[in-house]
């Protein structure tokens, strides 16, 4: 398989229904519907809708049936990229490569957008088209499992956590707790809900659950990488504010070499646990090597 | 039925729920978590939870059953005023008699304490327990109506539109806009999640729907005349601020005394949509009535 134009058109498959999901801008609230919009159709490479989907695959299943699930997951994304932007959190103004959702709307309707993104997720998860496709129950499980990812427990509690540490010393403990809550758990949450969508049973979920949580650390500590070595075009987005900000990150307290080899370390373990599935899992595979080897 | 003690036995089982639902202040993240207790449980008469209990038991069913989904209700009203009281939307530094939060834990976590609570809540909707009590396939309706009512088509609509229209010229149907959808979408969602958790059949809820519209929006001019002619003490905010802050309500537009008939003709309504349940609407009938009767 060509992993360009697999990802890309995956991409292009969630961006066309996210295209359908959201409300038009031309119905009222304007302002509210196009900047929900404007900050989801600004790109990004869907990483977790894809994830999702091909998860979905390694389970056994057609991934077409996840595909409104995996809008609904790259809303709450959305979603946690306008608020964290906002002047009170991170204070960014660009964000993939277009000023960011408060610098073109007002901060009181980035905030209202971020609200009606999240919100919009649960309308999709639990709409009567999204349950039809998934197996029997699959939806609660998955709301659930999407839910408590995304909560305090989860993302936000990562967030909060991250905020809160910013400028002081930071312990490695604290370092992977607002990795694995901040970033790691919606890819965890991805591919778990994945694996339901595709009906997998205990162990299979087991097993793909083992791949999200390497992947998801792995995603972060290559995001730390990228933030010192990267290339701010490419990306989209300023680089060297982690240090700047005195953020908490895997290179500053390991070093780049360390930083680089721990990311390795987990895509060969990431790869590993999805032994059992044979071919059925060569995307979530190359995924993972992608997502590491960017870095190096 | 004595309303007082009613509204008072409900309100305290409520908060006994909300209390043990809540993550504790203790459980990392510990700001986060103390946030979002400090605003959920800074009181409140708890009037969408307790609608909810009482139009599950004008279905015919016992209340118990849907404490789960009233305290979800509970935790996206609160995660609603949280965000409403940012400096950057209404900037409000007293709410429910208490420093707002964002005073007491800073603008970023509190923006954090809303996110969580929305989240929270569709964690508590699709737990284990919470479905097993509530008809087949309640749950997923629940849930569609709840966020449905939360979103961009809801509540956070009108409040998108109540901040674009501060300082300007409002005509009627924008107002009407922002009431229905600004305060009516929640109290009408709850009174619906209340009908599906008691068993309600197709007209029986549209009965209750009717009841919910009517409420929901007496419910908004009640409060817009309480913000003219209320006591600060009394309920724990400030007075007056509508006025000061150009925003467009009923008063303003129709003046008092037709705001009032305005209210008592929403009531005898929303009164007369109860009529096919006889004596297990009287809580419901109750509430309408207390809504209204304290603005005149």
């Amino acid at each position: 398989m060509d992993l360009k134009s697999y990802l890309k058109e995956r991409a292009d498959r969630i961006n066309r229904a996210l295209e359908g999901y959201l409300p038009d801008g031309e119905i009222i609230p304007h302002n509210l519907h196009q900047a929900m919009r404007y900050s989801v159709m600004a790109g990004g490479k869907r990483i977790r809708p894809v994830l999702m989907m091909a998860s979905c695959e390694a389970a056994g299943s057609d991934s077409e049936r996840v595909v409104p699930v995996a809008c609904a997951m790259e809303m709450i994304h959305t979603y946690s990229l306008i608020h964290d932007d906002l002047p009170a959190m991170d204070d960014d103004d660009f964000r993939r490569g277009r000023p960011t959702c408060h610098k073109v709307f007002g901060e009181a309707m980035a905030i209202l957008a971020g609200d009606a993104l999240l919100t919009e997720a649960f309308v999709l998860l639990s709409a009567p088209a999204t349950v039809q496709g998934l197996p029997h129950g699959a939806v609660r499980q998955i709301i659930q499992i999407m839910a408590r990812n995304a909560g305090s427990f989860g993302m936000v509690g990562g967030q909060a956590v991250d905020i809160e540490s910013e400028g002081k010393e930071v312990d490695i403990p604290t370092l992977e707790y607002i990795h694995t809550h901040k970033t790691g758990a919606l890819i965890l949450a991805s591919v778990q809900a994945g694996a339901l969508a595709g009906g997998a049973d205990d162990r299979a979920f087991g097993h793909l659950t083992r791949y999200g949580e390497m992947v998801g650390l792995a995603f972060q500590i290559a995001d730390d990488i990228l933030d010192v070595v990267g290339d701010e075009k490419q990306l989209g987005k300023k680089v060297g504010v982690d240090e700047a900000r005195g953020k908490a990150t895997y290179p500053a307290l390991f070093g780049l070499q360390e930083a680089r080899r721990r990311a390795v370390e987990l895509r060969d373990l990431a790869v590993a646990a999805l032994e059992p599935f044979g071919a059925a899992a060569e995307p979530l595979r190359r995924i993972a090597c992608y997502i590491v080897d960017r870095t190096c």
